[in-house]
């Protein structure tokens, strides 16, 4: 609201430039005659305009702070600003953005995507590709189907408990049909919303995976963006510890097809079940502070233990609780935690996950750790983590069972466990590793005429070896085949196909294979 | 900011929920104790009640009308309205979402995806991958490299000249760091966005392909919807229209694998510089008149001629231009079109066009039609559109030369041409010519111990047959005989390996080939 008054009360000509000047003043004045060239933009502006008319007279000088006087502002944000103000009081309102005339579009866009956000050209895309296949490929051979929900979903559905960080950072909007709605921060709250809407009709368990876009409006520091890519698989309707099991060897299955090995990356498992709800039962504390003192005791890392220690004691953990709760948490021993918490149901799950892991393979791949609680608050039994050995990034992937998940949104609970994998953390490890794979792009052949005259001929030659299945650059304009030859080089394209007039009139091309230089005249329906 | 101060002047209790009304009360009294259970939540909330209490006074009662009143309204979305408000006042503020207790989050979310929206359950995502790949296979065939953008943009990228469709449904919002941005209409304008930032360091000419989703704020009538997935082709650099004939062709090509022919699609063809810009000339209107009109005669089809005629005479066109226009639309012929207007550059582009149409073997899919203009104002050349030949769709692709859209961004001009196809129409056409393909989830093994103890045993096979390349649905808990060959059933399996006791003591397993029953029993490390 302030930025729109302070706008229209200091010099519009300045501020707006000059041609929204003249609509402003236009507007002020009657409406123009329908056969004026502005007939088009100017009802929708003094639409627009009015709320920053008509609230002049109220303005109050304390919003004018001499630092948004000198703020540089853009004109047509100021419009938009003003659009989508009264987008917001008129319910389902369907208005454009402000239409603005041609000669005042022609300042400079910024080249770069918005800030946190990654355009991904050729080389990057590749790159991305790459991760995907392995992603995706990886889910195929554990029998998971693949899904995907909307980048936009309803802000309700990822407004829950205190404290997480990934909450404190939604990336929310109200549309304009005055709907509060986030680009999603995580797949999984929209995951439980299809299971729930699926209902009894899909048969269980459901083993789905996804990879898609999350979002977070994080202050831009420590080179952390504000989206990412999210490999997600999930299996829900098993209450056993066979599907953690699983899971985790579909990550190993992962690391290992992209040439990271257990002593590269290791996981460290823990059960929420355990440590932090029978310790929590044990002191009779209220349900409901289950999740805040997980997403507390996520963050022992990143905070200084005294902050951790006045959260804990903020969420009504006495300082007894509090030192025993530390302690359980530095136990790196399944045994150990045994002797002081006894057996019981989570320490069982453990003693199965790790038996299991021995027979799945990948037992030099995880160790028990009690710090890990995993930063979500829905988690309920079984957490894990993938670190880096070297100590060096953050956590690479994790995941853990939440079985009480559907009823926050007022499903019938099903057990369910699933894990997520960015595609930031891993691309900065394979670098630190060295473990980048080399991805250039890749053609079959580059066909080229000789004279402009057989630029057709060519099409069809480039139509042939297409039709057989072989990736083809067409040269579409009069190169020098010096350039031709650049060009291949670039693509590494495997042969050079050039049609020339005498050629062409015996109905044959030009190849010359480029690893080689190897070179031959062949008939064009012989080429393959 | 009405809805907000409505609710604030009924009874808070019955609005906000009790808890909230609490939290309410305490805001308004000093701030909690710190070791009260409160303290996470309460100062945040504070910050977020303050506008909604200090504007108490000021309200006036016109605001109340009775249809508010009565609309049910939703405590979370008013608490996010305020938070939402308050952060587009203050520049850059980075706090959450308002955090809400626990107990409050019971109520049943919406489990529809929303409005406009899709999710892709499995089934979905089988047709939408199968879609994709096509778009992707024919692009790397024709030697195109893959690029993407971010889904959301500086509103500023999409904001240009009057009367596009594609405008006025700009999905926009302002973010929480008072930044205008937009959820992609399209991806040419982040195309050239790219192409800019690039500079002289990317080879031209660029063959550049992206799959990627694109938004529009629709009113949903006619089963629109607010996102789809649109497939892009672009050349960068090309003058010459062997390249409109190159993307062309690969169109062809996309829709012959996908089992579509010349007798179900056609392409209509013309080019705006020879009807348009020629004909504009000669009545010397004005140049920035050029893409409106464009726009105008691009609803000929969806609006009432005298609408058409209305809006022509409101950008300047005198009756006669206007007669004269609509005349030189209708020609269906080439040769007509000379006859009227002459030889000229475009009459020649289109000339070499259908020539080259011959050379790539997809003449009977194109002819001329004057009256195609496609919607987006930056087109300056050859201009196409697929279209079903039985009439009952709209447009399934459409693409054109934009010589001058890098201008428009600040940019120096590079020749480009390209065309968008989207996954709606041309997934509806296919429903409409029973060609939609059938795909089903496809595992190879479903492996299933026989014993409880023998899952760890079930896992090791498991993973042996996955390390071949096999995706292996393991199951996972204890199950009927019955229940695992519905699975494998379902889930298309080729075999089912069956870990028993008696079997397993020897190294081996059981084999059922589902399509055969053929059953027999191998060693663990014979099977392939």
């Amino acid at each position: 609201r302030s930025n729109l008054l302070v706008a229209a009360t200091t010099d519009p000509a300045k501020l707006w430039g000059k041609s929204s000047a003249r609509l402003l003043s236009l507007s002020l004045s009657s409406p123009p005659a329908m056969n004026s060239p502005l007939r088009v933009v100017s009802p929708l502006l003094v639409l627009h305009l009015k709320p920053v008319l008509t609230s002049l007279p109220q303005l109050s000088p304390s919003v004018l702070s001499p630092r948004r006087l000198f703020a540089p502002i853009n004109p047509r944000a100021l419009l938009c600003t003003a659009a989508a103000r009264d987008h917001g009081g008129r319910s389902g309102a369907l208005t454009g953005p402000p239409v603005l005339e041609e000669e005042e579009l022609v300042t400079k866009i910024d080249v770069n995507p918005p800030k946190g956000t990654r355009d991904f050209p050729p080389e990057e895309m590749r790159l991305r590709n790459w991760l995907f296949h392995n992603f995706k490929e990886v889910s195929r051979l554990y029998g998971f189907e693949e899904v995907d929900f909307p980048v936009l979903e309803s802000e309700a559905l990822f407004i829950r408990k205190a404290g997480e960080e990934i909450r404190d950072q939604l990336y929310c909007f109200e549309d304009r049909g005055n709907r509060r709605v986030a680009l999603r921060p995580e797949l999984t709250p929209s995951l439980a919303r299809l299971v729930i809407q699926k209902g009894k009709s899909a048969p269980l368990p459901l083993k789905w995976f996804a990879v898609g876009q999350c979002w977070r409006y994080e202050r831009m520091t420590r080179g952390r963006r504000r989206e990412h890519y999210q490999w997600n698989m999930d299996i829900i309707g098993v209450p056993e510890v066979t599907a953690e099991a699983e899971l985790i060897s579909s990550i190993v299955t992962f690391f290992k097809r992209i040439g990271i090995t257990a002593s590269d990356v290791g996981f460290k498992v823990s059960s929420r079940k355990q440590v932090l709800q029978e310790l929590l039962r044990r002191y009779s504390l209220p349900e409901n502070a289950f999740g805040k003192v997980c997403v507390i005791i996520d963050k022992i890392e990143k905070m200084p233990i005294e902050e951790i220690k006045k959260d804990l004691t903020s969420v009504g953990l006495s300082e007894d609780v509090i030192k025993e709760l530390l302690q359980v948490l530095s136990i790196k021993s399944l045994a150990e935690l045994e002797d002081i918490l006894g057996s019981g149901e989570a320490i069982a799950d453990l003693k199965h996950l790790f038996s299991l892991a021995e027979k799945f393979g990948y037992s030099d791949w995880i160790k028990f750790d009690a710090s890990v609680v995993r930063g979500l608050a829905y988690y309920t039994g079984i957490v894990f983590e993938g670190f880096d050995r070297a100590g060096k990034l953050r956590a690479i992937c994790g995941g853990g069972r939440y079985d009480r998940l559907l009823s926050t949104f007022g499903g019938d609970d099903l057990p369910a466990c699933g894990f997520g994998f960015g595609d930031a953390v891993i691309v900065e490890f394979l670098k630190e590793k060295h473990l980048l794979p080399e991805l250039s792009l890749q053609v079959d052949n580059i066909v080229c005429a000789l004279d402009p005259d057989l630029r057709g001929a060519a099409a069809t030659v480039a139509t042939i070896l297409r039709g057989k299945g072989q990736s083809t650059d067409l040269v579409l304009e009069n190169k020098p085949l010096k350039w031709v030859f650049k060009r291949a080089a670039r693509a590494n394209a495997q042969r050079l196909i050039l049609v020339g007039t005498k050629e062409w009139e015996k109905g044959m091309v030009g190849v010359k294979i480029l690893a080689s230089g190897e070179q031959y005249e062949i008939k064009v329906d012989e080429l393959d």
